[in-house]
Formats: C-alpha cells, structure tokens, sequence
C-alpha cells in the first residue's frame, strides 16, 4: 500500500494534546503521512520519514474532518415561508415538522436518497466528513425503516427517532404511538440503526415515554441519545445522564442539577447554535458547561425546520460569537466533540491509525474559522 | 454579437418593481436575454424571444450579483490574534489598525494585489459582482497613491480614505495629518479614486476634520461617502446629510434626529452587520431605518480588523436573524441598494440594457440566503 506525505501544512490541529499539552495538540510547520487511508505519521516536516509521494499544502491549516453528530437529512421539501413568518415574528413550535412529515411520506425512495446524498455532498465542501443522520419524518413502520435503509447505505451512524413527534393520526392517543414505536417501528428500524433517539419536550414526549423509547431500543442493541432541554427547562437532561447516554443535545435551557449531573455522567453535551441563530433564541451556556467540566460537541442539527444550516463553520463561529467558547474550544467541539458523541474513537483525532480524514482550510490558522464567518475557506476534504 | 437565452430559472429576483409589484420584482419560471454582456430581455420562460443559444438552470433561483459597496481589501497581514483576544472580553477600539498598516506599508506592490486579487476572487465565489475598495492602510502620500493605483486595476470604485486613522508619525499633530490628507495626499490619490471618505468617530477625526476632507475631496472631484456613528453616537450620519452624500455607513448609533436627517437627504444609510457580529457589538437599527424610509444598504465591510467576513449571504442572513430585515429587504439592500450606494444604475437590477451580472444559487428562492446560513449557495456567477 502507498503512502503519502502531506506537507507544508502550516498549523494541523491534531486534537493530540501530546504534541503541545493543550486539547487542540497544534503542530506548526506539520507533516502527515497517510497510508490505507488510516493516519500513519504525524509531527514536525523536518522530522517526516520516507514516503512513495507528497504533496505540498502550501502552508495552509489543516484539522480533522468535522464529526456532525446530530443532522436529520433523510426529508422530502423544505419550509423556507416557514423560517421568513417565523422571522417576521412567528414563535417556533416545532408543529411544522408535520408539514415535512407529509412531505417526506409522499416522496419516493429514490428522491429521498437523491436528497440525502445532496445534503451529504454540501457538508463535505464544508468539511463534514463523519455525519449522524437522523429518521423522524416518517412516523410509521414503513416510513422510518425504508428512511433508516436509505441512511444506512451513506452512513454508520443512523439514528431511529420515530419519537420524535406524534404524528397526526395518532394524535388522539399518544400512548398507543409510543407503543408503535417501542414495538413494531422498533424491530423494523432496529437492523438499519445504530442510535436510538427520542425528543423529550413539552409537546412531544414526556419523560416516562422517552425512557420506555430508550430503554426498549437498548434491548433492540440500540445505543441511546437524546433531544432534550431545547424549548424550556425539562427532565431530558437528567434522564439522558441517569441513563449513561452518549450524548444529550440541545441542552439550551438548563437548570444547575441538570450540569451537575452532566458532570458526573460523561454523558457529552451537544449543542447546536444553528437551531438557536435560525430560530432567534437564546443560545446555550456554553461557557457553564465548559467551565463545569463537561464535554461539550457542537453540531449543525441540519433539518428543513428549526435550523436548515449544514455548516459546521458557522456553527464554530456562533459558538465563539453567541457563546464565548474560544475559537479553540468550539473547533475541538465540532470535531473531537463530534467524535465522543458518536462515541467513535476512529475519527475527530489526527493520529497513527485514525481514520485520514483530513479538512484543508484556505486560511493560515484554525482562528479563521471564526474570524473569517460565513467565507467558505474549506479548500480540500481529503477522506 | 450572439445572444444566449438562460432559461429553467425557477426564482428570478430582477429588483424591477414593474414584475410583481414589489422593489424585489419577483418572476417565477423565468428566462433571461443575454447579448454582449448585458441583459438584453426578462421575463416568463414561455415568452422568450429566440436567442442563438440557450441554457437550462434546472429551476434554480437568480439573482442580480452582489455590490459590495464598503470594503477594505488593500492590506497585507491578519490579525486573526486580536479577534480572538476580542472574543475572549477585550472591547474593539479601532486602535488595531495600526498593526495592519505597519504591515501594508511593508509589503510588496505585488503582496498587495495577489491579496487583493485573492479576495475578490473569494467574493465572486460568493455572488459578489461589484465591489468598492478603499485604501486606508498606507496613510502615507506613496502607500495612499500606491493602493488605489493598484485597487484601480481590479474596480472602478475606488475611494480614498487616507482620513481612516492619524498614523503614529502624526499622532502628535492631528490637524498637520489632515492637511496632509487633505493636500499632498489627495493630489496623489485623486487620479485613482472615484471616491473620498472619513473615519468620522471619536478617536479617528471630528465633524470638521472629517468635514474638510470630504470638501477637499469633492474640489478635487471625487464623491463623497463617510463612516459614521459606528462605535457611538455622533455628528457624523448629519455631516453626510448635508453634505449630499451618497451614503453614510454603520449608522449603528443613531438619535432621532440622525434619522431624520437620512429621510430628507436620500442619503443611503449602508449597514455592515458583519462587523457588529465580528465585535460582538449591537446591531444598527435596520427596522428604524426602513419603516422611516431610508434607502437601506447592505455591505460586507471586508478588512482584517472589525470585520473579515466576505460574504454577502451572510450579510443578508445576519440583517434578517439580527435586525429583522425581511430577506426580501436584505435581498435588496445587498444588490440594489449597494447600486444605489455607489450611485450606480448599471448594476443592482436586471433589467434590458443593464449588466448581465447574474449570481445563481444551488437553492429554488432567495430566502435561502437566511434560511441556510453559512451555507455555500452561489453556485454559478456570470457577469
Ligand atoms: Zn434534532
Ligand atoms: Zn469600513
């Protein structure tokens, strides 16, 4: 097998924290071999050993390919009049994913795929190169397996959130739609699905009911995560910690019990200021969570309603904006971050056996990112 | 000269009221005329007239390009470690620019237009068509003459801002800087600026030094523009209106009466949220603006200190989220409006005898400018 140095890079952030004792591990004036498309070297240029080829990245910096751990691609239409009431003054209250369940259910499987591979290729130009994506448009056996088969043929890392409202025709009885869900939909998705996950908030499912969807999708082999704490102060954090979950995300309005107990689970903290810009809400406290302790992961929660960005850049760049975590920490978040929620120690991290998945920015310094909002500075995804 | 039918434009925004009624002049289904750079017809797809060729946009949505009309591209340097300096809690004095002219008076007439040229480049990448340099950075009677020779080669609007900071050589002696600027300086920059403008604010130059820059200026033939009420509230959005400026811009701290004075002027009040998001500063009051009737501007304000953003999707996407702008009002103010910023009648609007600039996005409607934030839209850019 060949192998590859990639050198001139003029800052690679490894997220190593041997190369530098900070979490970002930043090397400057860097070199990294690449052979069977796994990390095989990584250090200083004048340190780099002998290699079939190389290639010069003419002092550009470099990072590892953001990990976006929470996206809900698999869609048909989106709701831009939506997003411009919502702007003139219109409240968000999630009652529009109806319109994409509607949507997504009338649409064949080819154009849902087509849509999904579309939304896929634009994060890549941003970056992207590990991506959680999500069902939830569906709400019938049908719909979340076929979105979850689809899914899985793009990515590892799909998620069956069957809960994640109840659909109109069971509006009448909530119950026997999580029964649905812990039941049948349940041994329909479970094959396609690694994640099980649920919304718990007012107006979607309560505490009781997201716990029976988690427990009943990990005896299905599903590890669990959770929408929680978006809207307003809730029980999802603490169920998603007392439940030893990956990952808890949202988590924009949180009472202090509820960081303490982040703190003592290692569950990760997920945020997603996208939803927060697009919805014009009050941002997550970023700077609590961090200073608590906790492991904090941004991500996009791309979907057509509350937040349609797929940029992990701009989500760097609110979280050091609207957030104060520093360029350093929001960077480490949208990757390594990415990478623990998805409990995945395969990528987030440029070392020898890691993945190669490798971001090359036009720009000097991962400072950039935030320094530089909205430009797409992205040169090169090398994955 | 053979003309080319663009055809299959699912959205086209020609900013010709007499359409649909509206300043954004709306056409669905829409075709477009090209001949010899400019737009030669507009109109329903069904309607178009034979052309020698044609091209099939798949249904995407057209806009007119970008006119940036507040930019700051002649420099050498980043100060990608001030802005995070800034994030972390240090306030933005202004005070910062120094460092980059230090750094633009060191560099290479050549550094300076590989920079200048790999900027605009990023901005056309972005749907950026029209776009206004000022110097700025030289503050000096040769850097000041050398910038704009070189900004001369790349855009008709040039504008002359020797008046931006006092350098540290005259910091002493003010007022022998402003006849500097307002003497030798402007005599050498005149030749190669269609503009002049001030950096009217607290710690850079007062109402009558900004005063007798702009009337030096217009003696030697060039128009006015100023910065005003950036950083607090001030005399200088008034000074613009009296003196028939064709835009003031910031505008960010405004009493009533600055208000005032824009409705009687026509002045265009050009708004830069990029910069306010880039200092974590608060937004100008776009809503004031346009409910009282100002012509509404928006631009980039691109320079390695306030505001090194690009991107006039973000722009729009900030004007929306932040100052409530409509995105059809933000639309505007980022293509239109920049024309009438620049008092140009050939760009802004697609229409017969106009520029044939045309920014094309990977999206059916202009509202995903603001509904997909950060996200790389412009897919193609003709002009
Ligand atoms: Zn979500
Ligand atoms: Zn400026």
């Amino acid at each position: 097998m060949s192998s590859v140095l990639l050198t001139g890079i003029g800052e690679l952030v490894t997220n190593d924290p041997t190369h530098d004792g900070t979490p970002l591990g930043l090397l400057t004036d860097a070199a990294v071999v690449v052979e069977d498309h796994r990390v095989a070297w990584v250090g200083r240029r004048h340190e780099a050993p002998a290699t079939d080829d190389a290639r010069d990245l003419g002092g550009r910096a470099v990072l590892p390919g953001f990990v976006d751990s929470h996206s809900h691609l698999l869609f048909a239409g989106d709701r831009a009049g939506e997003f411009a009431a919502r702007m003139a003054g219109e409240s968000y209250t999630g009652g529009g994913i109806r319109t994409t369940v509607a949507a997504t259910r009338a649409a064949t499987d080819e154009q849902l795929e087509a849509n999904l591979a579309r939304h896929l290729a634009e994060m890549r130009r941003q970056g992207t190169t590990t991506v959680e994506v999500k069902s939830g448009y569906g709400l019938s056996v049908h719909d979340e397996a076929r979105a979850l088969a689809i899914a899985r043929r793009w990515t590892s890392e799909t998620t069956f959130l069957g809960a994640h409202v109840v659909p109109p025709e069971h509006a009448d009885d909530p119950a026997a739609y999580v029964e649905l869900v812990t039941g049948p939909m349940l041994e329909a998705a479970a094959p396609h699905a690694r994640w099980i996950d649920a919304f718990c908030e007012r107006g979607a499912f309560d505490a009781d009911q997201a716990r029976a969807v988690l427990e009943a999708g990990a005896a299905a082999g599903l590890r669990g995560r959770l929408h929680a704490n978006q809207l307003g102060p809730g029980p999802g954090v603490r169920l998603a910690c007392e439940l030893g979950l990956t990952a808890v995300d949202h988590c924009t309005f949180l009472a202090d019990a509820d960081v303490e107990a982040l703190v003592g689970s290692g569950t990760v903290a997920t945020l997603l200021p996208g939803v927060e810009f697009s919805t014009r809400s009050p941002y997550p406290d970023a700077r609590g969570l961090l200073d608590a302790g906790v492991t904090v992961a941004l991500a996009s929660d791309c979907n057509p309603g509350s937040c349609y960005t797929s940029s992990l850049p701009l989500c760097v760049a609110l979280a050091v904006r609207e957030m104060r975590m520093t360029p350093a920490e929001a960077v480490w978040a949208a990757t390594a971050g990415g990478a623990r929620a998805l409990d995945r120690d395969d990528v987030g991290v440029l070392a020898p056996g890691r993945r190669a998945h490798l971001t090359v920015l036009d720009a000097p310094s991962h400072l950039h990112l935030a320094y530089r909002p909205g430009v797409p500075l992205v040169a090169e995804v090398i994955a």
